[in-house]
């Protein structure tokens, strides 16, 4: 039987989502709470692999077992068995040809800064600092030359591995409350750091730094404008996998 | 000469404020952090203690200096020999007779709870989980049994070494958006863990367990309400003194 669960995080501690041989990794903490829970050692698929130091509100991943815990009663057994920093939240029985990976057709995440002087100790965990207030109109007006398909081989780290480096933005959202910036993306598919580059990319734009053109000329060309951040792993969180 | 700081910290690292011989202390943390800046063994006095695991977004402390760092710099110095979870966010000049403990005219302190079916890894650090909706409005009205000067022996803990359980309280404000509950408390002074019993028996009251009279009766009394609980201290977050 086929089981979906759906889970967060706070990735602090863990060197990402998957299983690696020099440290703690979600998939591997998980896995073992599942081997607690019924015995068997079983590969569990995540929607996408988060990186070091990036939390999740609502991965989602798949696995099979044999065993007769329902569905939909699972997630209690997992949880019997996590550190208080991995939750599942929900969990449901798939079809069997369900892939949380491949199946998966809109991601979401959101990325998380604060306006201030000095580093909030009370945010900082979640989101990442920035010293002054950015004009957020214009990268709202930035953020449109994101939206549609492009090839993303500027907003991306080497090192990735994907077959192509096409992908579509189906939107970017920036809101901004009381010093406190949420920028949230959804896409088809992401490329490695590929948010963290475009919301660094964003931010020099609203700093004043970088005119919205250049992610257009960036997107045509291939080249990443100069001087553009990859931002810390702690300010971004997956939001949804949707199917 | 005087110096008045304000400073956030997330006390899930530290045993309270106060400097004890068991556990790491923000205040010992603050005068290691002055030594290294000044060179000078100074005792820091806050506005209060908070107890071990409790957050702060305003504390405000002072200190005396030979030092010749600007007083509206001193933040800086500070905070160069803190770690992330402390942060000086301010420094000013003080008159001689200032004294963050005694001068303090009004304190406010927050609890945040949360409802959920599972433990949420991203709020977790900073709210408690409560397991089911709570009747805001019921909380809210039996909040207003608090406002005023009542002897507040039937909600602190034993051991506070106060001369007088007699505290008054000006405002206790609810408010819930989206399951996330905050409630803000203001008054001349707090006795041992009593925003903490405060928040355990509304909490019990919006829970339909308990009824708003018993507020009433409890301080007439002095003596607590059956089954109220101490709220853990994580919840908890000092947000400013007033002088």
């Amino acid at each position: 039987m086929r089981i979906k669960i759906t889970l967060s995080y706070d990735g602090t501690a863990y060197c990402g989502w998957q299983v690696q041989p020099n440290g703690v990794t979600v998939q591997e903490v998980l896995e073992n709470a599942l081997f607690l829970a019924t015995g068997e050692h079983v590969r569990i698929t995540g929607s996408g692999r988060t990186d070091a130091g990036v939390h999740a509100i609502g991965q989602v991943a798949h696995f099979d077992t044999e065993s007769s815990i329902p569905p939909e009663r699972f997630y209690k057994a997992l949880n019997a068995h996590l550190p208080l920093d991995i939750r599942v939240i929900k969990s449901e029985r798939a079809d069997d040809n369900f892939h949380a990976c491949t199946s998966a057709k809109i991601k979401t995440y959101e990325y998380s800064l604060y306006v201030s002087d000095v580093e909030n100790p009370l945010k900082d965990r979640f989101a990442v600092k920035v010293d002054c207030a950015l004009d957020i109109a214009r990268m709202q007006a930035a953020a449109k030359e994101f939206i549609g398909e492009h090839d993303f081989k500027a907003f991306c780290a080497s090192g990735s591995g994907a077959k192509t480096t096409v992908r579509t933005i189906y939107s970017v959202d920036i809101k901004e409350v009381d010093g406190d910036i949420k920028i949230r993306v959804s896409g088809n598919g992401f490329l490695y750091n590929m948010v963290r580059i475009m919301v660094g990319t964003l931010l020099s734009v609203g700093e004043g730094k970088l005119h919205a053109l250049a992610i257009k000329t960036a997107l045509d060309k291939g080249t990443r404008p100069a001087g553009i951040r990859t931002l810390p792993a702690k300010g971004l969180c997956l939001i949804k996998a949707e199917y």
